[in-house]
Protein backbone atom coordinates (compact mmCIF):
# COMPACT_ATOMS: atom_id res chain seq x y z
CA UNK A 1 0.00 0.00 0.00
CA UNK A 2 1.39 3.81 -0.68
CA UNK A 3 -0.28 6.48 0.86
CA UNK A 4 -0.69 9.51 -1.33
CA UNK A 5 -1.23 13.25 0.08
CA UNK A 6 -1.36 15.60 -2.55
CA UNK A 7 -3.88 15.57 -5.41
CA UNK A 8 -1.65 16.39 -7.87
CA UNK A 9 0.36 13.04 -7.56
CA UNK A 10 -2.69 11.25 -7.03
CA UNK A 11 -3.90 12.41 -10.32
CA UNK A 12 -0.98 11.97 -11.97
CA UNK A 13 -0.89 8.09 -10.09
CA UNK A 14 -4.40 7.45 -11.52
CA UNK A 15 -3.36 8.37 -15.15
CA UNK A 16 -0.78 6.22 -15.38
CA UNK A 17 -2.17 3.01 -13.15
CA UNK A 18 -5.27 3.77 -16.40
CA UNK A 19 -3.00 3.54 -18.68
CA UNK A 20 -1.61 0.51 -17.90
CA UNK A 21 -5.32 -0.76 -18.19
CA UNK A 22 -5.42 -1.35 -14.51
CA UNK A 23 -9.26 -0.58 -13.27
CA UNK A 24 -9.49 1.55 -10.49
CA UNK A 25 -12.26 1.77 -7.72
CA UNK A 26 -12.35 4.17 -5.36
CA UNK A 27 -14.09 4.26 -1.54
CA UNK A 28 -14.04 8.00 -0.08
CA UNK A 29 -14.11 7.85 3.56
CA UNK A 30 -13.87 10.60 6.57
CA UNK A 31 -11.92 7.44 7.90
CA UNK A 32 -11.87 6.54 11.66
CA UNK A 33 -12.96 3.35 9.76
CA UNK A 34 -15.38 0.39 11.12
CA UNK A 35 -16.36 -2.76 9.72
CA UNK A 36 -19.34 -0.84 7.45
CA UNK A 37 -16.20 0.93 5.37
CA UNK A 38 -14.55 -1.95 5.60
CA UNK A 39 -17.50 -4.02 4.00
CA UNK A 40 -16.68 -1.49 1.20
CA UNK A 41 -13.06 -2.25 0.75
CA UNK A 42 -13.97 -5.86 -0.08
CA UNK A 43 -17.01 -5.08 -2.44
CA UNK A 44 -13.97 -2.70 -4.47
CA UNK A 45 -11.80 -5.39 -4.45
CA UNK A 46 -14.57 -7.44 -6.23
CA UNK A 47 -15.18 -4.56 -8.87
CA UNK A 48 -11.21 -3.73 -9.98
CA UNK A 49 -7.34 -3.93 -9.97
CA UNK A 50 -6.16 -0.89 -7.74
CA UNK A 51 -8.18 -0.30 -4.77
CA UNK A 52 -8.19 3.41 -3.86
CA UNK A 53 -9.18 4.54 0.17
CA UNK A 54 -9.72 8.36 0.15
CA UNK A 55 -9.39 9.60 4.21
CA UNK A 56 -10.72 13.25 4.19
CA UNK A 57 -12.90 14.96 6.83
CA UNK A 58 -14.38 17.25 4.54
CA UNK A 59 -14.86 20.71 6.59
CA UNK A 60 -17.44 21.82 3.82
CA UNK A 61 -20.00 19.18 4.22
CA UNK A 62 -20.13 20.08 8.14
CA UNK A 63 -22.27 22.93 9.09
CA UNK A 64 -21.53 25.41 11.26
CA UNK A 65 -22.80 24.34 14.63
CA UNK A 66 -21.97 21.11 13.99
CA UNK A 67 -19.27 18.27 14.64
CA UNK A 68 -16.10 19.16 12.41
CA UNK A 69 -13.82 19.61 15.61
CA UNK A 70 -15.27 16.68 17.63
CA UNK A 71 -15.06 14.16 14.38
CA UNK A 72 -13.04 11.83 15.55
CA UNK A 73 -9.68 10.80 13.72
CA UNK A 74 -7.62 7.95 14.02
CA UNK A 75 -4.82 7.83 10.87
CA UNK A 76 -2.56 5.48 12.19
CA UNK A 77 -5.23 2.92 13.09
CA UNK A 78 -6.93 3.41 9.83
CA UNK A 79 -3.84 2.43 7.93
CA UNK A 80 -3.40 -0.46 9.33
CA UNK A 81 -6.82 -1.07 8.92
CA UNK A 82 -6.56 -0.29 5.21
CA UNK A 83 -3.63 -2.05 4.78
CA UNK A 84 -5.10 -5.53 5.78
CA UNK A 85 -8.07 -5.16 3.67
CA UNK A 86 -5.68 -4.92 0.60
CA UNK A 87 -5.94 -1.05 -0.67
CA UNK A 88 -3.40 -0.37 -2.87
CA UNK A 89 -3.69 3.67 -2.27
CA UNK A 90 -4.67 5.21 0.49
CA UNK A 91 -5.17 8.98 -0.85
CA UNK A 92 -4.85 11.43 2.16
CA UNK A 93 -4.69 14.90 1.36
CA UNK A 94 -4.15 18.03 3.73
CA UNK A 95 -7.02 20.53 3.68
CA UNK A 96 -5.04 23.48 2.26
CA UNK A 97 -4.32 21.30 -0.85
CA UNK A 98 -7.88 20.17 -0.94
CA UNK A 99 -9.55 23.78 -0.52
CA UNK A 100 -7.42 26.81 -1.63
CA UNK A 101 -8.20 29.93 0.59
CA UNK A 102 -9.87 31.40 -2.88
CA UNK A 103 -12.42 28.52 -3.78
CA UNK A 104 -15.50 29.59 -5.40
CA UNK A 105 -16.52 26.84 -7.55
CA UNK A 106 -19.17 24.11 -6.15
CA UNK A 107 -22.08 21.52 -7.41
CA UNK A 108 -25.27 21.75 -6.01
CA UNK A 109 -28.16 19.92 -6.67
CA UNK A 110 -31.74 21.71 -6.23
CA UNK A 111 -34.41 18.56 -5.61
CA UNK A 112 -33.45 15.46 -4.04
CA UNK A 113 -31.26 17.61 -1.62
CA UNK A 114 -34.02 19.63 0.30
CA UNK A 115 -35.70 17.45 2.18
CA UNK A 116 -34.64 14.70 4.99
CA UNK A 117 -31.13 15.76 6.19
CA UNK A 118 -31.65 18.92 3.97
CA UNK A 119 -34.00 20.18 5.81
CA UNK A 120 -31.79 20.69 8.52
CA UNK A 121 -28.24 20.68 7.04
CA UNK A 122 -29.10 23.02 4.54
CA UNK A 123 -25.26 23.65 3.31
CA UNK A 124 -24.32 19.38 3.41
CA UNK A 125 -24.95 18.33 0.27
CA UNK A 126 -23.16 20.67 -1.67
CA UNK A 127 -20.26 19.64 0.64
CA UNK A 128 -20.98 16.04 -0.13
CA UNK A 129 -21.39 16.74 -3.74
CA UNK A 130 -18.18 19.42 -4.53
CA UNK A 131 -15.67 17.12 -2.21
CA UNK A 132 -17.06 13.60 -4.31
CA UNK A 133 -16.74 15.45 -7.42
CA UNK A 134 -12.99 16.49 -6.72
CA UNK A 135 -12.15 13.33 -5.55
CA UNK A 136 -13.59 11.45 -9.13
CA UNK A 137 -11.36 13.98 -10.92
CA UNK A 138 -8.20 13.44 -8.81
CA UNK A 139 -8.25 9.71 -8.40
CA UNK A 140 -10.09 8.62 -11.64
CA UNK A 141 -11.45 5.50 -10.75
CA UNK A 142 -13.83 3.58 -13.02
CA UNK A 143 -16.27 2.73 -10.11
CA UNK A 144 -16.65 4.47 -6.81
CA UNK A 145 -18.52 2.36 -3.79
CA UNK A 146 -20.62 4.15 -1.33
CA UNK A 147 -22.68 2.82 1.86
CA UNK A 148 -26.03 2.68 2.11
CA UNK A 149 -26.41 3.91 5.43
CA UNK A 150 -26.45 7.47 3.85
CA UNK A 151 -29.24 7.24 1.92
CA UNK A 152 -29.93 10.33 0.47
CA UNK A 153 -26.67 10.58 -0.27
CA UNK A 154 -26.40 8.19 -2.26
CA UNK A 155 -28.87 9.11 -3.96
CA UNK A 156 -27.68 12.68 -4.52
CA UNK A 157 -23.96 11.28 -6.15
CA UNK A 158 -26.09 8.88 -8.61
CA UNK A 159 -28.10 11.79 -9.52
CA UNK A 160 -24.69 13.81 -9.97
CA UNK A 161 -23.18 11.07 -12.04
CA UNK A 162 -25.96 10.97 -14.14
CA UNK A 163 -26.25 14.74 -14.41
CA UNK A 164 -22.94 15.55 -14.75
CA UNK A 165 -21.96 12.53 -16.83
CA UNK A 166 -19.35 11.42 -14.55
CA UNK A 167 -17.77 8.14 -16.36
CA UNK A 168 -18.15 6.34 -13.08
CA UNK A 169 -19.78 3.22 -12.34
CA UNK A 170 -21.47 3.74 -9.03
CA UNK A 171 -21.82 0.47 -6.54
CA UNK A 172 -23.01 0.55 -3.08
CA UNK A 173 -22.93 -1.68 -0.26
CA UNK A 174 -25.35 -2.32 2.35
CA UNK A 175 -25.69 -1.15 5.62
CA UNK A 176 -23.37 -3.21 8.45
CA UNK A 177 -25.43 -3.59 11.65
CA UNK A 178 -23.39 -4.34 15.34
CA UNK A 179 -24.38 -8.09 16.60
CA UNK A 180 -27.61 -6.17 17.97
CA UNK A 181 -28.71 -4.26 14.86
CA UNK A 182 -27.41 -0.78 15.53
CA UNK A 183 -26.26 0.26 12.14
CA UNK A 184 -22.02 1.17 12.00
CA UNK A 185 -21.50 4.58 12.67
CA UNK A 186 -18.47 6.67 13.39
CA UNK A 187 -20.91 9.04 15.45
CA UNK A 188 -21.92 5.67 17.54
CA UNK A 189 -18.45 6.98 19.41
CA UNK A 190 -20.32 9.77 20.86
CA UNK A 191 -22.93 7.69 22.20
CA UNK A 192 -23.23 7.02 26.25
CA UNK A 193 -23.96 3.80 27.66
CA UNK A 194 -27.64 4.46 27.99
CA UNK A 195 -27.94 6.02 25.05
CA UNK A 196 -26.09 3.26 22.91
CA UNK A 197 -28.77 1.30 24.06
CA UNK A 198 -31.54 2.93 23.10
CA UNK A 199 -30.33 3.49 19.87
CA UNK A 200 -31.47 0.21 19.62
CA UNK A 201 -34.96 1.40 18.78
CA UNK A 202 -34.15 2.46 15.42
CA UNK A 203 -33.25 -0.37 14.08
CA UNK A 204 -36.64 -1.81 15.81
CA UNK A 205 -38.52 1.03 14.39
CA UNK A 206 -37.53 -0.06 10.91
CA UNK A 207 -38.45 -4.01 11.72
CA UNK A 208 -41.38 -2.92 12.40
CA UNK A 209 -42.06 -1.06 9.32
CA UNK A 210 -40.84 -4.07 7.45
CA UNK A 211 -43.30 -6.32 9.29
CA UNK A 212 -46.17 -3.75 8.59
CA UNK A 213 -45.70 -3.83 4.90
CA UNK A 214 -45.19 -8.12 4.99
CA UNK A 215 -48.22 -7.52 6.41
CA UNK A 216 -49.90 -5.80 3.89
CA UNK A 217 -50.18 -2.40 5.43
CA UNK A 218 -49.21 0.55 2.44
CA UNK A 219 -50.60 3.14 4.72
CA UNK A 220 -47.48 5.47 4.66
CA UNK A 221 -48.47 7.47 7.48
CA UNK A 222 -50.20 3.99 9.37
CA UNK A 223 -46.56 3.18 9.05
CA UNK A 224 -44.70 6.18 10.28
CA UNK A 225 -47.04 6.54 12.79
CA UNK A 226 -46.10 2.87 14.34
CA UNK A 227 -42.18 3.79 14.33
CA UNK A 228 -42.61 6.90 16.16
CA UNK A 229 -44.30 4.83 18.57
CA UNK A 230 -41.31 2.68 19.32
CA UNK A 231 -38.78 5.52 19.45
CA UNK A 232 -40.56 7.83 21.46
CA UNK A 233 -42.07 4.74 23.55
CA UNK A 234 -38.78 3.61 24.10
CA UNK A 235 -35.77 6.12 23.97
CA UNK A 236 -35.19 10.04 24.77
CA UNK A 237 -34.20 10.55 21.38
CA UNK A 238 -35.45 13.41 19.63
CA UNK A 239 -36.29 12.86 16.39
CA UNK A 240 -35.47 14.99 13.22
CA UNK A 241 -37.01 13.29 10.96
CA UNK A 242 -39.33 10.04 9.44
CA UNK A 243 -40.08 9.89 6.38
CA UNK A 244 -41.22 7.70 3.25
CA UNK A 245 -39.93 8.91 0.00
CA UNK A 246 -39.80 7.65 -3.29
CA UNK A 247 -36.88 5.46 -3.51
CA UNK A 248 -35.55 7.28 -6.60
CA UNK A 249 -36.50 11.24 -7.04
CA UNK A 250 -37.02 11.44 -2.90
CA UNK A 251 -40.44 12.94 -2.80
CA UNK A 252 -42.64 12.42 0.04
CA UNK A 253 -45.43 10.01 -0.74
CA UNK A 254 -48.82 8.76 1.12
CA UNK A 255 -49.04 4.56 -0.38
CA UNK A 256 -46.15 2.92 -0.90
CA UNK A 257 -47.04 1.58 -4.03
CA UNK A 258 -43.32 1.83 -5.76
CA UNK A 259 -39.90 1.04 -4.21
CA UNK A 260 -40.04 3.94 -0.43
CA UNK A 261 -37.24 4.76 1.06
CA UNK A 262 -37.80 4.76 5.09
CA UNK A 263 -35.01 7.26 5.99
CA UNK A 264 -34.70 8.28 9.74
CA UNK A 265 -32.41 10.69 11.72
CA UNK A 266 -32.50 10.82 15.40
CA UNK A 267 -30.62 12.28 18.34
CA UNK A 268 -29.56 10.83 21.04
CA UNK A 269 -27.29 13.31 22.88
CA UNK A 270 -24.39 14.42 20.54
CA UNK A 271 -25.21 11.86 18.40
CA UNK A 272 -27.19 12.59 15.30
CA UNK A 273 -27.53 8.87 13.98
CA UNK A 274 -29.30 7.99 10.35
CA UNK A 275 -30.97 4.64 9.33
CA UNK A 276 -32.96 3.31 6.84
CA UNK A 277 -34.69 0.56 4.46
CA UNK A 278 -35.97 0.27 1.06
CA UNK A 279 -40.03 -1.47 1.28
CA UNK A 280 -41.54 -2.37 -2.00
CA UNK A 281 -38.09 -3.10 -4.14
CA UNK B 1 -14.01 12.66 -39.45
CA UNK B 2 -17.01 10.68 -37.45
CA UNK B 3 -20.00 12.63 -36.26
CA UNK B 4 -21.06 11.32 -32.61
CA UNK B 5 -24.90 12.30 -31.37
CA UNK B 6 -25.14 10.69 -28.10
CA UNK B 7 -23.10 11.49 -25.21
CA UNK B 8 -22.64 7.69 -23.88
CA UNK B 9 -21.36 6.73 -27.29
CA UNK B 10 -18.83 9.94 -27.22
CA UNK B 11 -17.88 9.04 -23.72
CA UNK B 12 -17.13 5.26 -24.73
CA UNK B 13 -14.96 6.42 -27.93
CA UNK B 14 -13.17 8.59 -25.69
CA UNK B 15 -12.39 6.08 -23.18
CA UNK B 16 -11.04 4.07 -26.24
CA UNK B 17 -9.00 6.59 -27.60
CA UNK B 18 -7.53 6.89 -24.50
CA UNK B 19 -6.52 3.82 -23.81
CA UNK B 20 -4.88 3.49 -27.27
CA UNK B 21 -2.70 6.18 -25.87
CA UNK B 22 -3.97 9.29 -27.89
CA UNK B 23 -3.82 12.87 -26.78
CA UNK B 24 -8.01 14.48 -27.18
CA UNK B 25 -8.14 18.14 -27.51
CA UNK B 26 -11.76 19.52 -27.16
CA UNK B 27 -13.04 22.63 -28.88
CA UNK B 28 -16.51 23.27 -27.15
CA UNK B 29 -18.49 25.47 -29.60
CA UNK B 30 -22.60 26.75 -30.04
CA UNK B 31 -21.73 26.19 -33.76
CA UNK B 32 -22.61 28.53 -36.92
CA UNK B 33 -18.68 28.26 -36.75
CA UNK B 34 -16.09 31.31 -38.10
CA UNK B 35 -12.40 32.22 -38.37
CA UNK B 36 -13.13 32.92 -34.79
CA UNK B 37 -13.44 29.29 -33.54
CA UNK B 38 -11.49 27.62 -37.01
CA UNK B 39 -8.39 29.45 -35.11
CA UNK B 40 -9.03 27.10 -31.61
CA UNK B 41 -9.29 24.15 -33.87
CA UNK B 42 -5.71 25.24 -35.48
CA UNK B 43 -4.26 25.43 -31.91
CA UNK B 44 -6.11 21.99 -30.96
CA UNK B 45 -4.00 20.69 -33.83
CA UNK B 46 -0.64 21.83 -32.39
CA UNK B 47 -2.30 20.74 -28.89
CA UNK B 48 -2.93 16.90 -29.38
CA UNK B 49 -3.90 13.90 -31.63
CA UNK B 50 -7.45 13.80 -32.19
CA UNK B 51 -9.23 16.92 -32.12
CA UNK B 52 -13.06 16.52 -30.77
CA UNK B 53 -15.26 19.92 -31.77
CA UNK B 54 -18.55 19.73 -30.00
CA UNK B 55 -21.41 21.64 -31.55
CA UNK B 56 -24.25 22.57 -28.74
CA UNK B 57 -26.37 25.01 -28.62
CA UNK B 58 -26.77 25.04 -24.92
CA UNK B 59 -30.35 26.18 -23.72
CA UNK B 60 -29.25 26.58 -19.89
CA UNK B 61 -26.66 29.57 -20.35
CA UNK B 62 -29.71 31.93 -21.83
CA UNK B 63 -31.88 33.19 -19.74
CA UNK B 64 -35.50 33.33 -19.95
CA UNK B 65 -35.57 37.15 -22.44
CA UNK B 66 -32.62 35.94 -24.48
CA UNK B 67 -31.97 34.87 -28.06
CA UNK B 68 -32.11 31.49 -27.75
CA UNK B 69 -34.75 30.80 -30.50
CA UNK B 70 -32.88 33.26 -32.32
CA UNK B 71 -29.13 32.06 -32.06
CA UNK B 72 -28.60 31.12 -35.81
CA UNK B 73 -27.68 27.20 -36.48
CA UNK B 74 -26.37 26.15 -39.67
CA UNK B 75 -25.09 22.09 -39.03
CA UNK B 76 -24.41 21.60 -42.87
CA UNK B 77 -21.80 24.19 -43.40
CA UNK B 78 -20.24 24.00 -40.02
CA UNK B 79 -19.82 20.22 -40.74
CA UNK B 80 -17.97 21.35 -44.03
CA UNK B 81 -15.51 24.00 -41.91
CA UNK B 82 -15.08 21.05 -39.55
CA UNK B 83 -13.87 18.91 -41.86
CA UNK B 84 -11.68 21.06 -44.04
CA UNK B 85 -9.77 21.82 -40.37
CA UNK B 86 -8.88 18.44 -39.42
CA UNK B 87 -11.47 17.41 -36.93
CA UNK B 88 -11.65 14.28 -35.93
CA UNK B 89 -14.44 14.06 -34.31
CA UNK B 90 -17.39 15.88 -34.29
CA UNK B 91 -19.95 15.87 -31.07
CA UNK B 92 -23.30 17.01 -32.18
CA UNK B 93 -25.99 15.92 -28.88
CA UNK B 94 -29.19 16.24 -28.84
CA UNK B 95 -30.80 18.46 -26.54
CA UNK B 96 -32.98 15.67 -24.96
CA UNK B 97 -29.75 13.13 -24.25
CA UNK B 98 -28.15 16.22 -22.89
CA UNK B 99 -30.43 17.50 -20.49
CA UNK B 100 -32.97 14.43 -18.43
CA UNK B 101 -36.48 16.35 -17.80
CA UNK B 102 -35.64 15.88 -13.95
CA UNK B 103 -31.76 17.37 -14.43
CA UNK B 104 -31.19 18.88 -10.93
CA UNK B 105 -27.10 18.99 -10.39
CA UNK B 106 -25.15 22.15 -11.40
CA UNK B 107 -21.66 23.73 -11.18
CA UNK B 108 -22.03 27.31 -9.67
CA UNK B 109 -19.38 29.83 -9.00
CA UNK B 110 -19.83 32.58 -6.08
CA UNK B 111 -17.34 35.06 -6.91
CA UNK B 112 -15.86 35.61 -10.07
CA UNK B 113 -19.40 35.59 -11.97
CA UNK B 114 -21.26 38.16 -9.85
CA UNK B 115 -19.64 41.27 -12.01
CA UNK B 116 -19.64 42.04 -15.88
CA UNK B 117 -21.61 39.91 -17.79
CA UNK B 118 -23.14 38.45 -14.23
CA UNK B 119 -24.67 41.21 -13.41
CA UNK B 120 -27.16 40.95 -16.64
CA UNK B 121 -26.98 37.52 -16.96
CA UNK B 122 -27.70 36.09 -13.55
CA UNK B 123 -27.88 32.09 -14.78
CA UNK B 124 -25.37 32.50 -17.56
CA UNK B 125 -22.84 31.31 -15.93
CA UNK B 126 -23.85 27.95 -14.21
CA UNK B 127 -25.23 27.33 -17.50
CA UNK B 128 -21.60 27.31 -18.77
CA UNK B 129 -19.77 25.62 -16.08
CA UNK B 130 -22.78 23.13 -16.27
CA UNK B 131 -22.22 22.47 -19.53
CA UNK B 132 -18.66 22.40 -19.81
CA UNK B 133 -17.98 20.01 -16.71
CA UNK B 134 -20.18 17.62 -18.58
CA UNK B 135 -18.34 18.18 -21.75
CA UNK B 136 -15.40 17.34 -20.06
CA UNK B 137 -16.92 14.43 -18.40
CA UNK B 138 -18.27 12.83 -21.71
CA UNK B 139 -15.31 13.88 -24.30
CA UNK B 140 -12.28 13.02 -21.46
CA UNK B 141 -10.07 15.63 -23.14
CA UNK B 142 -6.14 16.09 -22.11
CA UNK B 143 -6.70 20.03 -23.10
CA UNK B 144 -9.36 22.17 -24.40
CA UNK B 145 -9.04 25.09 -25.97
CA UNK B 146 -11.67 28.39 -25.42
CA UNK B 147 -11.80 31.71 -27.32
CA UNK B 148 -10.10 35.22 -25.12
CA UNK B 149 -12.96 37.16 -26.16
CA UNK B 150 -15.43 35.65 -23.59
CA UNK B 151 -12.82 37.02 -21.31
CA UNK B 152 -14.75 35.88 -18.65
CA UNK B 153 -16.08 32.76 -18.70
CA UNK B 154 -12.42 32.09 -19.97
CA UNK B 155 -11.62 33.05 -16.85
CA UNK B 156 -14.26 30.85 -14.57
CA UNK B 157 -13.79 28.09 -16.63
CA UNK B 158 -10.05 27.78 -14.95
CA UNK B 159 -11.37 28.44 -12.04
CA UNK B 160 -13.95 25.18 -12.05
CA UNK B 161 -10.73 23.12 -13.35
CA UNK B 162 -8.93 24.38 -10.76
CA UNK B 163 -11.52 24.10 -8.07
CA UNK B 164 -13.02 20.64 -9.15
CA UNK B 165 -9.41 19.16 -10.11
CA UNK B 166 -10.15 18.24 -13.72
CA UNK B 167 -7.43 16.54 -15.33
CA UNK B 168 -7.58 19.47 -18.09
CA UNK B 169 -5.00 21.63 -19.44
CA UNK B 170 -6.87 25.14 -20.43
CA UNK B 171 -5.41 26.65 -23.73
CA UNK B 172 -7.38 29.61 -25.02
CA UNK B 173 -6.98 31.64 -28.41
CA UNK B 174 -6.34 34.78 -28.66
CA UNK B 175 -9.39 36.88 -30.34
CA UNK B 176 -9.39 36.89 -33.93
CA UNK B 177 -11.14 40.28 -35.66
CA UNK B 178 -12.43 40.87 -38.86
CA UNK B 179 -10.10 43.25 -41.13
CA UNK B 180 -11.46 46.13 -39.53
CA UNK B 181 -11.35 45.43 -36.24
CA UNK B 182 -14.57 44.31 -34.88
CA UNK B 183 -14.60 40.65 -33.09
CA UNK B 184 -15.72 37.69 -34.74
CA UNK B 185 -18.67 36.52 -32.94
CA UNK B 186 -22.07 34.78 -34.09
CA UNK B 187 -23.50 37.13 -32.75
CA UNK B 188 -22.53 39.92 -35.29
CA UNK B 189 -25.23 38.55 -37.49
CA UNK B 190 -27.77 40.31 -36.13
CA UNK B 191 -25.96 43.48 -36.68
CA UNK B 192 -27.52 45.99 -39.61
CA UNK B 193 -25.07 47.25 -41.88
CA UNK B 194 -25.42 50.84 -40.09
CA UNK B 195 -24.79 49.12 -36.78
CA UNK B 196 -22.11 47.28 -38.09
CA UNK B 197 -20.33 50.40 -38.83
CA UNK B 198 -20.76 51.59 -35.35
CA UNK B 199 -19.74 48.59 -33.30
CA UNK B 200 -15.85 49.01 -34.47
CA UNK B 201 -16.47 52.03 -31.73
CA UNK B 202 -15.59 49.13 -29.49
CA UNK B 203 -12.29 47.65 -31.13
CA UNK B 204 -11.40 51.54 -31.06
CA UNK B 205 -11.83 52.28 -27.38
CA UNK B 206 -9.61 49.77 -26.65
CA UNK B 207 -6.62 50.72 -29.05
CA UNK B 208 -7.51 54.00 -26.87
CA UNK B 209 -7.43 52.29 -23.37
CA UNK B 210 -4.08 50.53 -24.95
CA UNK B 211 -2.72 53.70 -25.78
CA UNK B 212 -3.45 55.85 -22.81
CA UNK B 213 -1.49 53.09 -20.72
CA UNK B 214 1.17 52.43 -23.16
CA UNK B 215 1.58 56.48 -22.36
CA UNK B 216 1.57 55.90 -18.91
CA UNK B 217 -2.03 56.25 -17.20
CA UNK B 218 -2.65 54.09 -15.08
CA UNK B 219 -6.26 55.49 -13.21
CA UNK B 220 -8.74 53.67 -14.07
CA UNK B 221 -11.65 56.13 -14.03
CA UNK B 222 -9.22 58.36 -16.21
CA UNK B 223 -9.00 55.21 -18.84
CA UNK B 224 -12.86 54.16 -18.46
CA UNK B 225 -13.90 57.50 -19.30
CA UNK B 226 -11.94 57.73 -22.40
CA UNK B 227 -13.30 54.90 -23.47
CA UNK B 228 -17.10 55.61 -22.94
CA UNK B 229 -16.39 59.00 -24.76
CA UNK B 230 -15.17 57.24 -27.68
CA UNK B 231 -18.35 54.52 -27.55
CA UNK B 232 -20.78 57.12 -26.60
CA UNK B 233 -19.76 59.97 -29.08
CA UNK B 234 -19.45 57.64 -32.55
CA UNK B 235 -22.37 54.82 -32.02
CA UNK B 236 -25.68 54.83 -30.79
CA UNK B 237 -24.32 51.51 -28.80
CA UNK B 238 -25.65 51.15 -25.25
CA UNK B 239 -23.50 50.42 -22.54
CA UNK B 240 -23.95 47.03 -20.33
CA UNK B 241 -20.77 46.97 -18.73
CA UNK B 242 -17.54 48.99 -19.37
CA UNK B 243 -15.14 47.95 -16.73
CA UNK B 244 -10.99 46.86 -15.41
CA UNK B 245 -10.64 44.41 -13.08
CA UNK B 246 -8.24 41.97 -11.73
CA UNK B 247 -7.14 39.96 -14.48
CA UNK B 248 -7.54 36.76 -12.46
CA UNK B 249 -9.80 37.48 -9.44
CA UNK B 250 -12.11 39.67 -11.63
CA UNK B 251 -11.99 42.26 -8.50
CA UNK B 252 -12.63 45.63 -9.76
CA UNK B 253 -9.37 47.69 -9.67
CA UNK B 254 -9.16 51.54 -8.87
CA UNK B 255 -5.28 51.39 -10.60
CA UNK B 256 -3.56 49.10 -13.02
CA UNK B 257 -0.91 48.17 -10.54
CA UNK B 258 -1.10 44.45 -11.96
CA UNK B 259 -2.75 43.10 -14.88
CA UNK B 260 -5.95 44.13 -15.41
CA UNK B 261 -9.06 43.17 -18.09
CA UNK B 262 -10.67 46.00 -19.39
CA UNK B 263 -13.87 44.17 -20.50
CA UNK B 264 -16.86 45.59 -22.28
CA UNK B 265 -19.90 44.94 -23.35
CA UNK B 266 -21.96 46.96 -25.43
CA UNK B 267 -25.92 46.32 -27.27
CA UNK B 268 -26.18 47.33 -30.75
CA UNK B 269 -29.90 46.34 -31.60
CA UNK B 270 -30.73 42.87 -31.33
CA UNK B 271 -26.61 42.32 -30.86
CA UNK B 272 -25.22 42.19 -27.35
CA UNK B 273 -21.29 42.52 -28.27
CA UNK B 274 -18.39 41.69 -26.25
CA UNK B 275 -14.43 42.57 -26.35
CA UNK B 276 -11.38 42.80 -23.76
CA UNK B 277 -7.66 43.48 -23.53
CA UNK B 278 -5.48 42.95 -20.75
CA UNK B 279 -2.96 45.74 -19.77
CA UNK B 280 -0.14 45.09 -17.81
CA UNK B 281 0.66 41.66 -18.66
Amino acid sequence: MITIQHPEQMQAKAIELRQQGKRLVLVPTMGFLHEGHLSLMRIARQRGDVIITSIFVNPSQFGPQEDLEAYPRDFEQDEGLCRNEGVDILFYPGIETMYLPDVSVYVDETLLSRGLCGLTRPTHFRGVLTIVAKLFNICLPHAAVFGEKDAQQLRLLRRMVRDLNFPVEMVSGPIVRESDGLAMSTRNKYLTDNERREALCLRHSLDLAEECYAGGERDVSTILDAMQGVITGSSSGVIDYLAAVDDENLEAIDTIDRPALIALAVRFGEARLLDNTVLGL
